[in-house]
């Protein structure tokens, strides 16, 4: 009987990136740590040495960064799944964000800087499955910028809600969003004022909002009216929720 | 006396990726191919399988995408040094954009996909190289994401002409874009109608504009009107640039 090596069954690796190599990092499971965050906790600052790279097992943050002139700028949300801190890739990097946990608690991993860099030198399906995310990151960036000039507000909310129903099977999907509204508005490129009409806007393709939580009550219909404007379209991991 | 290989004098080394790890390029060079381009002609199309990498020797490029609702977007320009069609990375991808040279001739070297991530898989220094550049193409798009909410578009411009003037030592610079106004208006998320007004603006930091050429009186006053207003303030090579 083969029998799963004890470390295997913490929860950390549940994360995407550890389940992928589970014999790459269970050589080096000892150095990683698992770490409880309270909401408004910071994990990483804009600037400090990337001294780890980070998992997020569970909860939300926010990725900012602040300008000389005081505006602070939302470049990010991560939550489960994500990583951060992929700065630490590389030697002598800061981060270019500060991230937040914000909404309620946070469970991340810390992997350190030389560890990760360790093993990117050595096993290659690591270093490719890391490319593969940095690779997504661009596009998810680039897929953003498009749309601030090929979408209306209301479709790039909804664009943002389809993306959260991913991994639904169902034709109506409840959705928790722990994040303030200007913080999703600013992560969004929009006014806290054009966050509000654009649900409002969304109420006649079935999206309802209640506080912090929504119900879709028609993915497809929630397809139709952003998809058509993307790009991706018919290339989009959101447009097989349904 | 060491003589270097005679395959690294080809001009097709001068590219970054190339000249960074000459050693290792050099045992493939000749499955390495380099092409002509005229203005108009289109290197990669959106969708396309991606079997090559490309290397921009000199000219310049627009990646666009096309939406269903029939609106085109420009999500890159690219120009010597730079890479383009890095889904070649992986197996089975496709290219995420179309490419086509504008405003003149553009010369490409074309790296067979089997090659490249047979090489990426033996040669860490190269894949970590990779990394980064994919690193960096991440925050670029990010950067471009958060001046849309905290720069104005003279500023955005702005930003633009100064990377452009990256690696110029003199105070002055004369500066060739050979890229027609609505594309360059689409890729600084504005309107052309916009781009002329941030124009007109940016006469009073010493830029004055003649066709395609721009010329730059004073990099430093421009720098003040941008870089006050971006979070990469102060660790950016465009403020180094003067």
């Amino acid at each position: 009987m083969v029998r799963p090596q004890p470390q295997l069954l913490h929860p950390m690796f549940l994360h995407p990136l550890l389940r992928a190599h589970p014999d790459v990092w269970a050589e080096v499971s000892s150095a990683l740590r698992k770490k409880n965050y309270e909401s408004n906790d910071r994990v990483i600052s804009h600037g400090d040495a990337a001294g780890n790279l980070w998992l997020v097992l569970s909860g939300w943050l926010k990725l900012t960064r602040q300008t000389p002139d005081g505006k602070e700028s939302i470049i990010g949300l991560c939550r489960e799944g994500d990583i951060l801190g992929e700065a630490a890739l590389f030697p002598n990097a800061s981060y270019p964000y500060t991230a937040e946990v914000v909404g309620g608690s946070a469970e991340l991993v810390a992997v350190p800087a030389t560890i990760l860099r360790d093993l990117v030198a050595q096993d290659s399906s690591l270093s490719v499955h890391i490319m593969a995310l940095l690779n997504e990151r661009t596009s998810q960036a680039q897929l953003k910028l498009e749309q601030m000039t090929t979408m209306s507000a209301a479709q790039r909310l909804g664009c943002f809600l389809l993306q959260l129903c991913n991994t639904q099977a169902n034709r109506t999907k409840t959705l928790q969003i722990p994040v303030e509204k200007h913080v999703l508005a600013s992560y969004l490129g929009m006014k806290p004022e054009t966050l509000s009409r654009s649900q409002q806007q969304l109420k006649s393709y079935g999206v309802s909002v209640a506080g912090h939580n929504l119900l879709i009550q028609d993915i497809e219909a929630l397809q139709k009216f952003v998809c058509d404007s993307c790009s991706e379209s018919g290339n989009c991991a959101a447009e097989t929720a349904s």
